[in-house]
């Protein structure tokens, strides 16, 4: 799997995502010199994480027939010791549906285990960089 | 900062994912049991690092004036040992413009060392969830 991005010519900043059939604009804020045309530096990570959990969420209660009807999710970062060395989110999810005690329990116990939590907070990301010279 | 999901009605999995005046879905692969109808979990972590070295070479260049003309970047992921407790993932830059030797090494350098490069490599998330049933 991979994903590929373009510069905009012109733009100071923005870059063309491509995810599979899927593309989205990613640009610096107007404070960063971007021109806020599209999620900044680190708003992916917050929202892989929220995606992560609420679709961790749905996929579980779909896999147990349980009846979510509605989930919304709200991810919070805290970065203002990023550079100190520890960088904070919290995540807060909302469901709603006739749930038993038991249900919720588990949809709770997915919450805080989906693999993206995981990949944050337990897993080693090794990363290569290659930056190559084209005509 | 806050980012917002909200399940779409009558969809397996897929969400609106919500950053400041930005829109896209979040949907599970069809392995997964989504619809593929926007990026998935690891989806957005992986286009973090991307658009991080991505627009970190594009604003390193416009502070120090250098003539980049076009910027191409392809991030791989190899999630194969991901349960075992390693992500990789391989990032590849491809500039182009009239760029001397010593800037084009000031780009290889601000681009091995972005500030989601650090986050993911050297600085500790710390992840607070908290789940609620609402009516």
């Amino acid at each position: 799997m991979s994903i590929q991005l373009q510069s905009i010519s012109g733009a100071p900043l923005s870059h063309t995502t491509h995810i599979r059939a899927h593309e989205f604009v990613a640009d610096g804020s107007i404070q960063e010199g971007g021109a806020d045309s599209g999620p900044s530096w680190h708003d992916p990570y917050d929202a892989a994480l929220g995606a992560c959990k609420a679709l961790t969420v749905l996929w579980c209660a779909r896999k147990k027939g349980l009846p979510v009807q509605d989930l919304q999710t709200v991810v919070e970062r805290d970065a203002s010791t990023e550079r100190a060395g520890t960088y904070r989110m919290v995540t807060r999810l909302q469901v709603s549906g006739e749930l038993t005690d038991a249900h919720f329990g588990e949809l709770q116990a997915v919450a805080h285990k989906c693999p993206v939590h995981k990949l944050m907070t337990s897993v080693n990301t090794e990363i290569e960089t290659l930056v190559e010279r084209t005509a």
